[in-house]
């Protein structure tokens, strides 16, 4: 196995990519009852940060209602054996609030970038080391590089010292064949462990979860009635219901899992978690999140449908940060009058 | 291709399985709406009935606010490229009724049997193709059954004169190999076209649908926002777009499709089609959805886990009409104190 891990392990991410979900507004309560029920349960991690990772609290990615770093304390003293995890993007967070995080106890950090840009993280993820901590990295938009790339771009992780790479479908773009090529190209090409975070725009959250692990995935994200971006992700306690039905051991108790999902989790939820037009578009499109409204303002002042922008945007792989473009691309679509009424 | 279709052929089922989620309380200007879109964008056959298919309106299977016919009569009005479908359960329905579909213009019928009573469709297939209506066999349940038996049962049908066989999950217990075997051997033992059709309770749906229709399925169901029984069905608009993703043309308008999802479909949804504990555990009991009022009862009674009967009855494979047992279940669980707390 080259000193990979034989089990699965699973990080449940709905205290953080959930984050979102509830526009930032997680209080000291939540977080303690869902990480209390969440290691009763056997989770193996629980990550706990600002939906964009430590230091998202700002007015351009939303002010969290708690510093997480009490989050992250609070989360650290409900703990009896899961180990509490954060997310961190270079240029968000910095080595001030990792190792201040590590000091309240946290155990593994995610180091996420773009997909074509793991050279950020070289610092972040040796400093995580340093630091004693497990040190992972996240490749966000996955789907949005040729395999090749992908490749190139986490052995470049693994070369900073990442104890895993993961493949990130941010978009929730992937179908069961992309997925299946990536984790395999990983798997071949690395030593480290290989892992999947998957998000359900498309439906295809929990199926391409099952194929990242038949592939040999084993860091997977998971999150309790699907709490997360867009149409939120990989839902956990179905995971594990359809990995036992599968004969697969993970060591985590389905019904206290449920439990969680019903009585702790699910009361937290403002709106739905269902698949609507929003979600769905974006997982069509494979862009950002953050499009959306742009998008919409966009078809607007163009008089082009929005969903037309988002799947040029997504041809285009633009990426964030080029947010100048959408009008750039609505003005060009309306000129060439390219437009499903 | 033996004559069998070389093109997939949608059926969406948010008004006969939907009903379901709506308690049967659908009215005729929801229908209509509904239709109305759904023929806009292309869709090639709407099934219209009671949730338990025609007849079903009665105490035990719940009232119809409205009465079937007059819903079929306005999907009939409505359609001007899509044919309406009904469902028909031996038992529940009868030939009295198909012919007063037929009289209003319903152009095709599923014939529904437990995956073990085919039989019971013979004279319902017959009588269909004799009022010159499209017959299909929809083999429920499908899950429970060896492979084997499931392909016996499905010639049978085939042999009575269904022009076409389902794979139906309607527990939503089946994960994709299991869809893919089944596909696959009926592929192979038929000459006629084969379907499936697909509910989310381990949110798998759209894979299996897309397993199944790589295997050679060209009967497909969906329905728009899931919105069917337990955790309702493979979601329409987010298969068409996945098709589409693949590259599979299947002759509907995607944005059309999302924007009867929004703006006609879901507001009439009552509740959301999440899926929460009660589909969750029924999907990985693998039972009828009827069981768990009756499961939640008896674990009251007699002090156990609700689950660990609907467990168990899903391995002693018990059948609608056997609810007797799950007292029986439930006492000889609670002897032998096999329960988890």
């Amino acid at each position: 196995m080259n000193g990979r891990a034989d089990r699965i392990q699973l990080t449940e991410v709905c205290l953080r990519d959930g984050s979102h979900a509830v526009a930032h507004q997680f209080t000291e309560e939540q977080v303690r009852n869902v990480v209390r029920g969440l290691d009763e349960a056997g989770m193996h991690y629980i990550e706990v940060s600002h939906g964009d990772g430590l230091g998202g609290s700002t007015i351009q990615y939303g002010k969290s209602l708690v510093d997480e770093m009490t989050l992250i304390e609070a989360a650290v003293d409900e703990c009896k054996n899961s180990k509490i995890a954060v997310l961190l993007i270079p240029g968000i967070g910095t080595m001030n609030e990792l190792k201040q995080a590590k000091d309240l106890g946290a155990r593994l950090v995610r180091i996420a970038t773009h997909a074509t840009e793991a050279d950020v993280s070289a610092q972040h993820i040796s400093k995580a080391r340093e630091l004693g901590m497990e040190a992972l990295g996240f490749l966000m938009m996955a789907h949005s590089v040729p395999v090749e790339k992908l490749v190139e771009q986490a052995k470049l992780m693994e070369s900073y010292g990442a104890e895993a790479v993961y493949v990130t479908d941010s978009a929730g773009a992937l179908l069961p064949t992309e997925v299946r090529e990536r984790i395999k190209a990983l798997r071949q090409a690395l030593d480290i462990e290989v892992g999947f975070h998957g998000h359900n725009n498309l439906s295809v959250a929990v199926a391409n979860t099952i194929t990242a692990i038949e592939e040999g995935a084993t860091r997977i994200d998971g999150s309790v009635r699907c709490l997360g971006a867009g149409a939120g992700n990989t839902q956990t306690e179905v995971l594990v219901a359809v990995l036992e039905r599968m004969g697969i051991d993970v060591g985590i108790d389905l019904y206290k899992m449920m439990d969680v999902a019903e009585n702790i989790v699910g009361p937290i939820i403002p709106g739905s978690q269902e698949i609507k037009k929003g979600s769905l578009v974006l997982g069509y499109a494979g862009v950002y999140s953050s499009f959306l409204l742009h998008a919409e303002r966009a078809g607007k002042r163009f008089g082009i449908d929005p969903r037309d922008i988002l799947v040029e945007l997504g041809k285009m792989k633009v990426v964030g940060g080029q947010e100048d473009m959408i009008l750039d691309v609505a003005a060009e679509l309306a000129k060439n009058s390219k437009v499903r009424a």
